[in-house]
């Protein structure tokens, strides 16, 4: 489907604070056919690497994986801000510009040997989707990509998981 | 299919609180087939009723809902919490147990006259799905049902939402 995915992000002057561009996927999401593209595009991606379950990080990495799992027909493992999840989690902590945050998974989330792709909406300097990575290998996962809408270039998010196959399916210059 | 819903959620006693047996939705989000009978259970209770958009709140409604929207090749609204939207906004408050919570909704998320389906993972006292309603109503949208995985029956949501059709795949009873 020949969709130009940059059609449908709004670009957002000033939020969350003076000087940051928001880039948001709302519009992508509202219109059924480009969010449906954006799903088979992440998802023939996630099927070459003959994926077992979809990962993704509290809330809109539940909007662009949740559909992913639904296509390829599994599963969809939350990882989850604190006080979320009922039972027995792992966690794993990670920087932010002035502070640090925490996600956690269940621990029967992912089980050992099963093969995951990451997802989120958005790739800035790296530090969420490394902690999902690191939840989904310390239950034993094996992370075989990770696929985002769009891919913030500046920010070098990039380098942060360098080892592993990614897709952005948009890249922005500039935050 | 012949999924029995039950058998893939787990009853957490004391969570969040002591007396509290919370009903977690995971172990269906994590297999594959469960998950993807419950979504097409949704989305045929949502196709009977021509919907145009799925809605869903922050943030188990975006993993109920998203999957929908796909199968049925529609856009997904988000209701969510302060903060987190950085356009313009629709917002509802409604009660929770000692204190009040706040939804908004983009107002481009919903056109007027879009046939809506308002989904979360459980329906507990209502309130969070009435100001879901409430958000896709003020913007035009015709709500043409609710679903959840999970109802609560001791907890008469249901009748906080009468006026609309319901489709639940599983029922409790006690809190």
């Amino acid at each position: 489907m020949s969709i130009n995915f940059k059609d449908y992000i709004a670009s957002v002057q000033d939020f969350p604070e003076p000087g940051i561009i928001f880039r948001d996927i709302s519009p992508l999401m509202a219109d059924g056919k480009a969010y449906a593209a954006a799903t088979d595009a992440i998802a023939d991606f996630a099927r070459e690497r003959k994926v077992d379950m979809i990962a993704g990080p509290e809330a809109r990495g539940f909007i662009v994986g949740c559909p992913v799992a639904y296509k390829l027909g599994v599963g969809f493992a939350a990882a989850r801000k604190k006080g979320k999840l009922p039972r027995a989690t792992v966690s794993a902590s990670y920087q932010l510009e002035y502070d640090t945050a925490t996600l956690y998974l269940h621990k029967d989330a992912i089980q050992p040997g099963q093969r995951v792709l990451v997802c989120d909406d958005l790739l800035a300097t790296g530090g969420t989707i490394a902690a999902t990575i690191d939840l989904v290998e310390r239950l034993g996962g094996i992370v075989v990509g990770t696929a985002f809408i769009v891919e913030l270039t500046d920010l070098h998010g990039r380098d942060k998981i360098k080892n592993y196959d990614m897709l952005a399916l948009t890249q922005y210059e500039g935050a």
